[in-house]
């Protein structure tokens, strides 16, 4: 590819979807005409999938519902009408809610009847919280600012996550709230409402409350489905507020329903123009022409780029330090969706498209050497933004700034990539705000759509996410059957091998030996180690600590 | 592999290195004694050529010199006197500097008389920033916490870090440190002290300073190389300290030099235990024996994984929130290292060893569906700390805490995993500490140092990261040459491509039509769009603005 007809191809495949503001450049993914051509078929048929899915069809096949995430910003294309003002009335109530919370109109109870709340924190797991870590990060301070010049948002609350069942993770999110606790809004995320490390990080939180004398209910909030544990929790417990979860609506694309609506319009950004970039963005990639649909287009550069396989990886590098957690929440939007065992016919073909990166420049200093000289088995998709995103900054050289080297590194490296035959696309957003992340949003939700027809999976359902909590519930009985017999055989010690036997399990050794060497490392739980030697050979011994 | 003989495995292959506290068990990779009988040679080999390096052979060929980080934590080993006595030096200077800063003997200018610097900002990219900030994100209030009970740190500075030429990432940055400026300390991290990011950060920060009537030398330490532009800026603007980089040292293995125990030591973090962790990892593995070797155990492991050419990635999950930046920084150490065009004698190998990972459990709400039922493109590399890390947390259950939980998920899915043939190992450590941090960063260095062997690449150089630097400085140049005859032709406007013609730069249209598309859409800059049309059909012209 000579240079002149690098531009050539440029223009000739450049697809720009003026009403989304989103530009996507493929000429660097190494297809051509024939390649599309040879597409334009199996592209049809992804259309008509998705069209049909956009009117109510059984989408998820797997678990027998319609997915509706794309009505969540277009209620006027849900089925029903009931379902229509469900999803209106609850982009209203999120509104509202918001806007109470920021005049003081809801407010902290035990708190002087002037304060407000100023923190909100998010406790959620995967879907609950992928979606609204990104926007947090992407947005919160600059929509706050833009709103907060005509007041309408100058309370915005400032964000933090419990996404994990660490403790130290959590008490280090309780710790840095601190005093602060008492003007802290709890939102409670969980479409099922029985996530494990959700209840969890809930009930340490509560018990924080607590402690400080601190009335739980009446700063919590839920994000469930009606009916769930948590609604049922939420409502005997008579919490703040709750809000719904859909069950056509997935935890991966949930980010424009009250998932991603509530916390985003609590730190003052605005769920309007999110929704509208992201109608935009699906009103533009339901364009039949692949050549002018950035979202069909990207799934057949996936496919052509990996042979249907994945045979090559996704390297995201946004040009753009707010758009870090791009990559992390694409992870989960492509790889839980297109990571599948089986076809939609049950024929085994172990898919999946790999997802990683960071952010540009500061990746060129960590793997770009690899993707240059290295493994030829990824295509990068860079992202940027033309507007800097703040204010003027001091020139660095004469008549250049800090911005101008960022396009210029990116540049670079795409120039420096395919001259080694590797492959990228750019995808370029005019700045970064509500509406653009709303469009970029869709762009991929759509792209993940597209790509799961051309492969025959089932974009819409995780039945390998189950097997690893069935077998972590194992674990923990296993722990209660382990603590119970050591307990109960208090006067003597034994090795992991032993109890495994006691308790009529000894093919769960290796889980006993785990289970006994945390609990011993923890000088508060009651097991402790006796006569080490080597680690496999250790004696555990109950010893009755006054248990907290 | 039935139950009980995934416990004779386990047991068989665990591998405990006592004195560096860490354990890690292989017994899930898929492989057996014929395996490693196989590679005993090729691992000799490896042995003999890591201990030339530690003797000071040129282990770097590429740049012809000798590759010294295991001599950071052992100062006897290095090859001279003088070189010992420099190492032993810079380390104490280093808590010298830190202990005088934390006692308030080293202040703020401006301030009071009794005021101290809260907030160190580490300036940095890629070896110079991802160390560190792995390092804060582990240990900082952890160790903090440690020291402050016996007094010695109870001024511990809080980290910030600017990693990127990103003028809207920077702003964000500085305004968050914001009326403490006049409290900060300023590190500006470069080895060759030629790295542009790096002094766009600088630039912006002195300029930050310098608008609030601060005067920024007083605030400014610099890490680098003796002679280098940064060193030359630091001794001519007399800035409040310098302290050393060595050739002898990559930026990716420069965490236990003063890159990565300056930041360390202000944040109250014990420098000198973080060293001893290093040096008894290193210690233990320099052990001939592959079984008893964790870092020769998993580079081989790798290889087996891999069949020699990186043919399975290597996903990071670490069930401790406080290791969440750890991949990152591996992705570095290890993609950078390894990601290699030629062999050592210069044969076309493209070889590399792809990172990504998280944490768990909540990677396992994103990806782990992928790699459950998807692609067997991967190994996992499981991390886990025996003890909480925390004061005791209440009960999620009866006798079940959250952190039981934590270990409950990680071996769920390690099960869930094996039961698909996936493979994967686990590392543990006893607990999340300065010593078991240091230990870990020696762990994966000297696996990567045994790998490369195994491969034959040179692990120290990164020729690849030059092309993508020369590509930018030519788009800089570009721009200087688009804005000046755009200045000199003010009269009328013209195309991209029209442009890039009359620079004589046909070839570089594309680049044109990036420069001047982002330049129009910054207000402050001198472009603007004349007659849109499509966007390739814009019309540019010079528009003379007052410029900052």
């Amino acid at each position: 590819m000579t240079a002149t007809s690098s531009w050539d191809r440029f223009c000739r495949y450049l697809c720009v979807a003026e009403q989304a503001g989103l530009r996507l450049d493929i000429s660097r993914m190494a297809f051509d005409d024939a390649d599309l051509a040879g597409m334009a078929a199996a592209a049809g048929r992804a259309l008509d999938a998705m069209a049909a899915m956009e009117a109510g069809a059984i989408a998820n096949v797997g678990e027998n519902r319609p997915v509706g995430h794309y009505w969540l910003r277009a209620p006027h294309l849900a089925p029903t009408p009931a379902l229509r003002a469900a999803i209106e009335q609850t982009i209203t109530d999120v509104l509202t809610f918001a806007s109470d919370v920021h005049a003081g109109r809801i407010r902290p109870l035990a708190a002087d009847a002037s304060a407000r709340f100023r923190h909100a924190l998010l406790i959620g797991i995967g879907g609950s919280a992928l979606g609204p870590q990104f926007v947090a990060d992407a947005l919160s301070e600059v929509e706050a600012a833009a709103h907060g010049a005509t007041g309408s948002a100058s309370h915005a609350l400032r964000m933090h996550f419990l996404d994990n069942t660490d403790p130290a993770g959590i008490a280090r999110v309780l710790t840095g709230i601190g005093q602060d606790m008492g003007r802290t809004l709890v939102l409670v995320v969980s479409k099922s409402g029985a996530t494990i490390e959700t209840r969890n990080g809930m009930l340490e939180t509560r018990h924080a409350f607590t402690s400080r004398g601190l009335d739980f209910a009446a700063h919590a909030v839920a994000v469930t489905a009606e009916g769930s544990a948590l609604d049922g929790l939420a409502k005997s417990q008579r919490w703040l507020r709750t809000f719904p979860m859909w069950d056509w609506v997935g935890g991966r694309t949930s980010v424009t329903s009250a998932v991603g609506l509530l916390p985003a319009a609590l730190q003052g950004i605005d769920v309007r123009r999110l929704l509208a970039g992201a109608a935009a963005c699906d009103e533009a990639t339901r364009q039949r022409d692949a050549r002018r649909n950035p979202a069909l287009l990207m799934s057949l550069m996936w496919h052509f780029a990996g042979g249907g396989r994945g045979d090559r990886a996704m390297v995201v590098l946004p040009y753009c330090d707010r758009l870090l957690l791009f990559s992390r929440y694409l992870q989960q939007l492509v790889m839980e969706s297109l990571g599948k065992e089986t076809a939609r016919d049950g024929r085994a073909v172990h898919q999946g498209l790999t997802v990683y990166g960071n952010k540009g420049s500061t990746d060129q200093h960590a793997f770009v050497q690899q993707l240059r000289d290295g493994r030829d088995d990824f295509f990068v998709t860079f992202i940027h933004a033309l507007e800097d995103g703040c204010p003027p900054t001091p020139d660095v050289e004469p008549g250049i700034a800090t911005g101008d080297y960022l396009l210029g590194f990116m540049l670079g490296t795409r120039a420096a990539l395919s001259e080694k035959g590797r492959r990228s696309m750019t995808l370029t957003l005019p700045r970064i705000d509500a509406f653009s992340i709303g469009a970029m949003i869709a762009l991929f939700e759509r792209a993940v759509g597209f790509y799961a027809e051309l492969i025959d999976v089932n974009a819409y359902d995780q039945p390998g996410v189950e097997a690893g909590k069935k077998a972590a519930a194992g674990v923990l009985d296993l722990q209660r059957a382990v603590a119970s017999w050591l307990r109960s055989h208090a006067s003597g010690n034994w090795t992991a091998e032993e109890t495994a036997s006691a308790i009529g399990r000894p093919n769960d050794a290796e889980h006993v030996f785990q289970i006994l060497e945390r609990l011993a490392a923890n000088d508060h739980r009651s097991i402790r180690i006796e006569s080490a030697g080597t680690a496999l050979q250790s004696r555990y011994r109950w010893a009755d600590r006054a248990e907290r």
